[in-house]
């Protein structure tokens, strides 16, 4: 019977490491070999290019990165007070975050298995928990006639609940002998007895409430045994209002709990990243304006400061988003065009606000984690630091496709009315009061960038042609990769890159 | 349909919180009354008694606190190297954990909803998230004939698909049709499919496995799809684990994550309730030998250095453990000591091990939860703290009843050894090497307290009589509340007994 059981688990220890094998390139690769290392130009200091430029610089290579932007680390971008945030039609926000506030406006959370926790240990980029999903934050949906929101925690034994009780009464009933042993049956009913916090055979198994849905007046001392939250609503109810829906949000291989961010911020793995590389070898505010594939290199023109420069190199690493990249001059070929023409650019966009006071930990006990709605600022996040602080930033919304287009229209001023006026629809009017400092980001309109990350109608043959060096130049992104938004993409496709040139150049 | 969607939710705001009201106690009360503060003797520097007198200090109460061990925090102790750890039969344990190591031999953890939050935020202990529950720990049922750990996701992945199978089957069969209409049964088949990650119809609604369940080789970049773990296992393979019984766990009003700790040791609340009373008011070292109620006030005999001194005060806070108090001469009367025996000291211990690297984060991903087993440890706790550091310290066992007697009855090196021997079977041969320092608890065997917590055979005239003062004796504890084993339950019933004592002064 346990024959297959060992497929249940990993296998203890050592072998329960998932990653994709990576040797990191090493100066000594060239020994007995008549090799050295070559000269790169890498084009963008988003995470992957910093990836590749630290990985190459390992061995030795001579890097050159060329950015467009003024700063490094591309979507990973965390704003501060002082900044600036320009969008491609010229408006500016000035951020006025306070001192200890900041607003992670790109990548936001990493997954345990991830190999940008492998990054952060290297760099030495101290983590803490980002708090993914949490029992006290809600789930609210308008459209399906909610009048309130509700907890997870009240969400998920409601619906634990009632499943609990149809399953149940339907084995109990026989009307899976089909598939269930009587060995089976026993273990199931058990089973559900805990899972649904459900009554006996003699109740029908009924879901009548537990206090796992939560209390209004918590359990205390002398005769205060708490008040349950009630009344319980009908399994028609549960089931009509779609909190359900919810759920496997948490199950997921990237986004269940726990998941960790960066103490102080996400750009602390860039900025980690271009001081392990040395800040001489990346060039802030160059465009590449050409792309020409040479027999024995790659040259690339690039304009400064209103100067145009032409570096040339033994190999290109283009890591711009491919959009982008089409649009530049190469003499690549069609094909090549073609395929950066492929995917297809995504819209998404996120609020921060700076709160005077910490109103969801002191008045509602919301220690961080996301409440998820169907309005169209589709979730709202509670901070993952500063708990008790006198302050602290709520993303008021991050959303996609034509939830975000819609925000993107607006003005910031406008984006922070629709988002307050959505939100106080969870919180009640306490969401308008307090916000002393806003920021909004719109990917679809940051120049060089274009989008918040891609999508492939399939991964097919645009997909393998750029994941092939085409001469000697080899693109490398989330993009081309299995996990895209995910800077987890960009790292696993920065070593794939650089295992690639390095094969190369050791062969000659 | 939706007229008591309300009941679902909580409302928004500020209604939400659900804190038993408290209102402290300030000078100012005392003006136009003619009364003035009191002087209490409290017995116990543990949470309650601490509690009550930070919270008296408030309104000018003339407190003294007399604790029989030579530091504060009763069962909140966090041990630190350079500890000696003593038992009851004499053997000590000198700890020597690193520095930047500790160990929360007592309670360690904190829910968002609890009266502990507001002490954090009120004394300014820094707070971070304790690591309750994490999808890449470990479920581990050696009895149900498991040959390896599974992770939580795994088994999730498992019993959410199967039960989402049955239930769509027979609901879809239309065997809950008494139950369910057209419209639920609809919305019922939408969530399983979400839920279980199920097939259609057309597949029988079966469950296949997903990646849910996790990679053996993760998501990478270029070709690396990744290669998703299995085989799956049969359904009666997965009811016959058992690994379901887990779930139930963190749906618990006081377990669910999120949680929290303070950063640093949980005896900073302690530390900082101690610093707040000031020092001066708490007699270490000082054993109480007998307690006399007088018509105007209570005398408190105790000893110290070998000296027995006697403090007469207006009233007297007893927040020692009840089986304590009983065997302590008083003349409080046959009832009050019936009612002190009544409560049954449990039975816990843990064993902390301080490893020299982190290999369940390095080697396993494992960045912090808990891997539940039925196995004499019971569980085994990773560090939600220092993640990527140089060393961390993993709770090897914590356990309950018979399991916690079995360690308590042998030495620390006995306990050590069997700890790790059980812990190798989940994380192999690995689990035994680079131990650097480590400590056990037995908390039936630690001098004046002897017992983890207690459970009342019921809440019934003993409980009742214990929550109202005997003469110008109140008592306080956790075990004088419904949150027994939780600091909650202390905090609320040194609130309960400080506004009891305060109501009676004011009316003289």
């Amino acid at each position: 019977m346990f024959a297959t059981m060992g497929a249940l688990g990993l296998a203890p220890s050592a072998e329960a490491a998932t990653r994709v094998p990576f040797q990191p390139l090493q100066p000594s690769d060239f020994r007995l070999r008549g090799r050295a290392a070559a000269k790169v130009v890498i084009l963008g200091a988003g995470v992957a290019g910093l990836a590749a430029a630290y990985e190459l610089g390992k061995a030795g290579y001579d890097c050159t990165v060329l950015e467009a932007q003024d700063r490094v680390g591309g979507r990973n971008r965390t704003l501060r007070g002082g900044d600036r945030l320009t969008e491609m039609n010229g408006t500016t926000q000035s951020v006025r975050f306070s001192d200890d506030v900041y607003f992670n406006a790109g990548p936001a959370r990493i997954a345990q298995w991830m190999t940008t926790m492998d990054y952060c240990r290297e760099l030495g980029v101290p983590l803490e928990v980002f708090t993914n999903s949490n029992a006290q934050a809600y789930i609210y949906n308008e459209s399906a006639g909610m009048k309130a929101p509700v907890r997870w925690r009240t969400a998920k034994a409601d619906v634990h609940g009632y499943i609990s009780e149809l399953l149940a009464k339907a084995t109990d009933a026989g009307a899976l002998d089909q598939r269930l042993t009587a060995t089976d049956k026993e273990r199931l009913l058990s089973f559900l007895s805990g899972f649904g916090a459900i009554g006996g055979r003699a109740d029908g198994f009924a879901y009548k409430g537990t206090d796992r849905r939560g209390f209004t007046v918590d359990p205390g001392a002398g005769d205060v045994a708490g008040t349950q939250l009630g009344p319980v609503p009908s399994l028609s109810e549960v089931f009509a209002s779609g909190v359900g829906r919810s759920f496997s949000f948490e199950f997921g291989y990237s986004q269940a709990m726990l998941m960790f961010q960066p103490v102080g911020g996400m750009d602390a793995i860039p900025r980690a990243l271009a001081k392990a590389i040395g800040h001489g070898t990346i060039r802030t505010g160059a465009m590449v304006t050409r792309i020409t594939a040479l027999q024995d290199g790659v040259e690339v023109e690039y304009t400064r400061d209103g100067r145009t420069t032409v570096v040339k190199a033994d190999y290109c690493i283009a890591s711009l988003p491919p959009h982008i990249l089409a649009r530049i001059p190469h003499n690549l070929g069609a094909d090549v065009q073609a395929a950066l023409r492929t995917p297809v650019p995504a819209s998404s966009g996120k609020i921060g606000l700076e709160y005077g006071n910490r109103w969801w930990e002191n008045e509602e006990q919301i220690y961080g984690g996301i409440t998820n709605t169907d309005l169209d600022l589709a979730t709202i996040w509670y901070p993952s630091h500063g708990y008790h602080g006198r302050r602290g930033l709520v993303v008021g919304y991050y959303n996609f496709g034509a939830n975000a287009d819609a925000y993107a229209g607006l003005s910031h001023a406008d984006r922070l009315r629709r988002a307050l006026d959505q939100g106080a629809k969870i919180h009640g009017d306490r969401y308008r009061r307090d916000v002393v400092a806003s920021a909004s980001i719109a990917w679809t309109r940051q120049r060089h960038i274009e989008g918040a990350w891609i999508s492939w109608p399939s991964r097919g043959a645009a997909y393998k042609l750029l994941n092939e060096p085409q001469g000697r130049v080899h693109f490398s992104g989330d993009w081309l990769s299995y996990e895209i938004a995910w800077q987890h993409g960009a790292f696993e496709s920065a070593r794939k890159v650089v295992t690639d040139l390095h094969q190369r150049v050791l062969k000659g």
